[in-house]
């Protein structure tokens, strides 16, 4: 991992929207100072628990704008891109570059299948598109177009293509694509993967929406693994995992955005037709953060 | 089937997109004079073989519009209407209600899994949104969030709601829903289903790309099956299948948009990182075309 | 389709085992005569819903025997063959050979997954092992092996390789199988298609296990598809459908033993841990058959 | 973990079967003084890498005479049990526990779909069978029926369901699992997971077939984790990984098969319709040994 390079604990910011389909900007705010002042790395606006896939350009310009003003500089804020064609990726990738986001997070979405030569195509381009570090992005559930190790080895020959976010369960692969572009490429796990096994076999660090409602914890979780300490930081790690499971149950904006309403700060309803976490939803929601104080 | 009610052959239009992402009037004018002059029943624009995935809110509306001066009110125009918030959904749609057009296709994109409710609410929502015919569509293939037979016959409950389209490759789950809604809601078949079954077993038509390429032919089957000549659609229908084999191996706009070239429509390559038909491919659907006009 | 080939309904029997692994002679041979009765043009043991897959050796030889004592020579005997590999395959093939079957179901059933010439190798062995015509089967909800169109075609070459029977729900995918093999290989639906819909797109008929419940009324719908009387067909299949749609919800052998228990057959559980239907189950049965019978 | 518990690496051994289906005792007993003399901590015949899928009643029972005979009691041997209903299953462990193994791996095969009561019903009958520790395997890629999280927690009741080996790919699964009946069951991992990750994460030890070719590493492995050395561990897993890779592509059967071969160990090939590695799957395993054992 070079000098100034991105490592540690980004959380996937929610994107709070009123009814009208206003970006909220106190609530969005509030959460960027709480989750700053409780030490994390770097902030990930329009991640999916920032429901990228929901909001129009506008709203998603407007999420960026208000990160970016609420961080100050402070750390550094990495904007997702998702586009189903390249040219409205760069576009998206360029503005964000302009309004001064620290790099990119890039996804392909998709609705035709796709060659391995038209996926290496688009996230090559986005790359081009901009003078800024590239965190290429696969959730092999939520997106049709997936990133094999073949293409991952093709696009870790893209200057600027530095990091890569795996959102499936599969940990192994993650071992195998650092064995093949380790070095060239750093892995950020998702909330799908235990943290904790990931750094263990060469992340970095994660990307992730849990990580907005426990902050402080995340943070502390990462500290034991960069310092070497793997029992306590599986002890740790035991803690936190709840918080995972709830998350891989229900949607993962209808949790951190339902999470983050227990915790006083108000960030509204998925967009519809999504919906909010029921009754249920939210005790299971509450007793993960409970455990994952230690309060449990 | 009420008078008045849509039926036959509805080809999925093309959306010619030029490489500055202009949508190019002129090849889309003729392929609508094209496909009326063979006697087609209706057009769509914005179907998946119109890349509606693909197009922001500025090109969508100007493929309706273009469609609907060249259609010039000889037959009807149900455009497309695809999104992943029921808001956006219903502006779409109260949109193309006010250009004139005479039905909406409604799709559901989705990134989270979503329940039952949400879908059921999403479309109720688009329904109630205009005073025009519904065609609810669902591609398990290509869309994350399917239409079971329950939520369907939630649906049919609603006024306008009076067609499905469905692009799953099971055939007989057309005649469960027919058994269960039909009379309230009309079924047309997509390129997946063989035509001439959908329309022995109880579908009204079909809506689909290869109707670009073969609008006389296609007309000519709907006639045999209408007329009963089980016999005579069926030694039509064999020479047709093929364009459609070739549809499932390929990406069906790549496909209709490198038939329409063949023919001398030049409508353009799909939007990258989407790649035209090889070389291959081109043969194959020349080959496929030749064969369903007899002369294979 | 050559002169004394198979045509027509093939019930798949159910194998009524008693709760100490005993096949039960009685019901099965009450079973074969009910179908024969009705008029049935074969019979299928050890197919799906004779839980071929639950079956040691012993009890598939003793059902077979039964079935053929029963049959008297009054029907043709098509017997399965299941196996992981080749050697055990075509023991079984020859021993049923022996027995006096007159054809063999073919079914590979795979752990690991197989590449498509070891899929080509293992049926042509076991159509070499015999000289009985083969019916060729795949059904890919249950088996691990699909067979591709290639594949297909390369097994048409082999002389006594005569039909297949295909229990996918893409009633397309059989079009374009007769497009390619139509002549060398007949078509058999099971019980996932419509019949009359795989009748009207060259099918010669079908195995399944509804036919068990309601042989009249299959061979009656078999009939008026033969005769060219699609309306009257299709009024038919729309009374029967319902109980495919029954099968398809739950186990098929759960099912049809659940049905002969409620017709006066009693054929027993299916081996556990399979369940028989509960109440539910046999009440939607029990409705499904009187609406089949014209009495819903 | 209880004094006496099973731990450790537990090589799956293969299955050397002759052309003429005779289990070749000399080269398995090879195999079994090869690892035993490596230092691994016990032995499975009849897991997935031993091809119980593709072995019949006299060839298992013989692999596991052989496999006792030559381990002579100097490591605990845990036989494979597997068959679709349960009456075979526990007939399969009665039948081993009378040859003296010393403890049960039990599949459980499926066709039809079968509800978590119904599986919970047959792992539970296979444990009452039998007086030794069982464990339960679970396999979503290869198997038909999954054991959810639920069902786990369920058979944990169960007294001697000690021990569950999971080949998920999904790691963080196995930490939910511990979450849950951790102290009641130990977890095993598949050679799908990292043996790292899932030691640290609180496993046992692993089941696997590449303890067969690198069984000296595995145990150096092993050893690394439990004495809390998580560095020298990594060190050592990123060498050994690239076998797992190669695993993961072709059949594991044909890999150690193959890779045996290659170490002078004959054990023939895969039972047909497999296949033996080919010319390019040798070298590929046998650059991933030579890797491994840090010649590479």
């Amino acid at each position: 991992m070079a000098d100034g390079a991105f490592c540690g604990v980004f959380p996937y910011l929610v994107s709070p929207v009123a009814d009208d389909g206003r970006v909220m900007d106190e609530p969005l705010t509030r959460l960027v100072d709480h989750v700053i002042a409780a030490g994390v790395h770097g902030l990930t606006p329009l991640g999916s628990t920032g429901e990228f896939a929901y909001l129009d350009w506008a709203q998603k310009r407007r999420v960026v704008e208000v990160t970016l003003a609420a961080a100050a500089g402070r750390v550094p804020v990495i904007a997702g891109v998702a586009a189903t064609t390249t040219a409205e990726a760069c576009r998206q990738a360029r503005d964000f570059a302009a309004l001064g986001v620290s790099g990119i997070v890039a996804v392909l979405e998709a609705y035709f299948p796709l060659s391995e030569d038209a996926i290496v195509d688009y996230f090559t381009a986005v790359a081009r598109s901009v003078d800024l570090p590239i965190v290429i992005y696969t959730n092999p559930n939520f997106q049709r177009a997936d990133l094999t190790l073949a293409a991952i080895s093709r696009l870790a020959e893209v200057d600027n293509i530095r990091y890569i976010k795996d959102a499936s369960v599969n940990t192994g692969r993650l071992l195998s694509l650092l064995g093949r572009v380790g070095g060239r490429i750093d892995v950020f796990a998702a909330s799908s993967h235990i943290p904790a096994a990931v750094m263990l076999i060469g992340g970095v660090g994660w990307m992730a929406g849990p990580a907005c409602l426990l902050p402080a914890e995340s943070v502390r979780l990462y500290e034991l693994c960069r310092a070497g300490d793997w029992e306590g930081a599986m002890a740790l790690q035991r803690r936190l995992w709840r918080i995972n499971e709830v998350f891989a149950k229900y949607s993962l904006a209808a949790c951190v955005k339902g999470g983050l309403e227990l915790m006083g700060i108000p960030v509204g309803a998925p967009l519809p037709p999504q919906r909010p976490l029921d009754a249920v939803g939210r005790a299971e929601v509450e007793a993960a953060l409970a455990a994952a104080r230690g309060e449990g």
